[in-house]
């Protein structure tokens, strides 16, 4: 924990920022549990300055949390809550500059995930001292999060593992026709909480749900000859997986699911081809898109997302993801050490769809993969 | 869905106010999950006006709204999401009184629950039109939540029935010392997903870990003649149960031990015996805390939080729950049709603490208990 606070407090040096605070609520901040390493249920301020490191928590909550890293300031009340963070923000001299969470009005609807204290609470906390200087914290909360540490790259390649591990060792061989997508979730996530802990809510979706992305597991029962699509993931210490397995259900999957699953594969490998650090997100994209389009897949109908996004404390996490380029939002290149997502797709309405979706590390050289679906579509076979 | 629409849209007309905008991102803003009925992780404004109600939502989402309740208009990237809420936002005539997630600077450290509009995008979405009349959703919410209609009601009954079935059919039967804290949460989190969802992160307290009231499960495993809490709740159709049980693990558990469950079971009849709509909230916290005394048990020292909360939507609801007055913050009396739990328990630094937990109904008459911990403590003997 120290070694990541001073990693911290070497980019408060370099963006010339003198505290980062993060104010939270019921751990609605993810940097809360991020600097805290614990979900904290309580209303908390973490603030982080070029030479301390102080957290003010509530009785409730404070022996959870590490002494040595941080100086602690429990409350027993709000009125003391209050107290305590009144002292922390006075005691920085005039015109200090600390960053809060928050983005300026003309980018949040572009930045949301970095746009979150809430509107009230920021205007409160820049009360207790109104002769500091506060700015967003939108570039620092990047640059923590867009590259990893060799800690938290290893910490991922122990989540994708253990994602992969618990599907061909537990999950494939425990589902059955009759089981609903529900209780194929609750089971994905029983073993996922077993190694570590669930990253998202597991999406199960059989048959015809399978062409809707984001599909909420419901009471459907699986049956034979369906697709069956799992998109899930495994959090260790903090680092989340992000893996989509589609399935057939049944021995003999009909042509039309087949040629979709190849064009999928086939759209992953081109991606991989070309990832690297340095290389512009919008050619990778691209590359996807060519190679729906080789197969007769029009991308524009069938393929209704992008093909990755960077990966990390959160599941879609801040950083350079794979994507297309629009006027009002130019391409960046992939950066060294961050973690991208590869997950293309074709959805076919009403009909079934097909995602592939695997992690991977951006490096100078291409690239290291975390995890592998399957080439040929595997099928669950229950005669 | 209709129903719920129809009520917000009452409640609209009693405080004069034109319509209710939510603004959703990773489904961040619980009312996103409550008026959609979904777990969205796009994001997507909810506009419930007195005569109509629409969304705007990722392509990739769309499908999964009820497009009988909701008037859904679909993006497929930033500009055109942007594009759809500057049209709905420009639909109101000039004036027109608005609704947002927010809490005025001064109420807003007290009042956290409901100050959700992140800074920068509350005013990226006043810019959109900013000849209409801005004002905090704060009462509207509390309205909403705080009262639960005779189906969330009947929610929580069943959401509080499934919670201790689990536990008496499956969980205490499967507890076996060596497993971990985190094993055992695992299994209760998977029992709860397979009858409903969970509502929290359960906590599973082994030893001198429960006495710290928000423990996070570990790697440590249990062992014969200690304490065992564990704290967890199913999530039924939207509505939440919370219960904690305090076990014994063996067959002998210490008089200290039994005297401090006979007190908290005897704090928790103490509160039950006033809970009643219209009674001052810390006239039952004061009940509790008069037993505890009786029984020897300083509550300064050893109860060190309060007698209930609100349970809803969110485990910690908006509403009235129980607790202290203080001078910046009096009491208030309890709601009919509220849902509250009842939890006292005492911690013993070091060594161990005792919590049991149930949830009820405020009703006119006193109160409905939906869960029943037990009044003598259940031992999970293993030899």
């Amino acid at each position: 924990m120290k070694e990541k606070i001073e990693r911290i407090q070497n980019m408060l040096k370099k963006h010339n920022i003198d505290a980062w605070v993060v104010f939270s609520h019921h751990s609605y901040d993810i940097h809360s549990k991020y600097l805290l390493q614990k979900w904290v249920s309580s209303p908390a301020l973490v603030v982080i300055s070029q030479d301390s490191s102080r957290v003010v928590i509530s009785a409730m909550e404070a022996m959870m949390i590490n002494h040595q890293a941080y100086e602690v300031h429990a409350y027993k009340k709000g009125s003391e809550m209050k107290e305590n963070i009144g002292k922390i923000m006075k005691s920085f001299p005039d015109g200090a500059k600390i960053a809060l969470n928050f983005v300026e009005a003309d980018d949040a609807l572009d930045m949301m995930n970095r746009d979150i204290i809430a509107s009230g609470t920021k205007i409160a906390l820049m009360k207790f001292n109104e002769k500091l200087q506060y700015v967003s914290a939108k570039n620092l909360i990047f640059d923590i999060r867009s590259v990893k540490t060799k800690k938290e790259i290893s910490n991922h390649k122990e989540a994708a593992k253990l994602a992969e591990e618990l599907m061909e060792t537990v999950v494939e061989s425990m589902i059955k026709p009759g089981m609903t997508e529900k209780e194929i979730a609750a089971l994905v996530e029983y073993e996922c909480n077993k190694r570590g802990g669930v990253a998202f809510d597991a999406i199960v979706a059989a048959g015809s749900h399978a062409a809707i992305p984001h599909h909420e597991p419901g009471e459907k029962k699986i049956k034979n000859n369906q697709v069956l699509l799992i998109d899930y993931g495994v959090t260790y210490k903090w680092s989340n997986s992000d893996i989509t397995h589609t399935y057939w259900i049944g021995s003999n999957p009909p042509e039309e699911v087949l040629n979709a699953y190849e064009a999928v594969d086939q759209a992953k490998e081109a991606a991989y081809k070309l990832i690297k650090a340095g290389v512009l997100s919008s050619d990778v994209e691209a590359a996807v898109r060519a190679k729906f389009e080789e197969f007769g897949y029009d991308p524009e109908k069938y393929f209704i997302h992008s093909t990755g996004h960077p990966l990390g404390i959160e599941t879609h996490d801040i950083g350079i993801g794979i994507r297309r380029a629009y006027p009002d939002s130019p391409s960046k290149p992939l950066l060294e050490n961050s973690i991208v997502t590869v997950e293309p797709g074709l959805y076919f309405e009403n009909k079934f769809g097909i995602r592939l979706e695997d992690d991977c590390v951006v490096t100078k050289e291409g690239s290291i993969r975390l995890s592998n679906t399957p080439k040929k579509m595997k099928c669950l076979d229950f005669k």
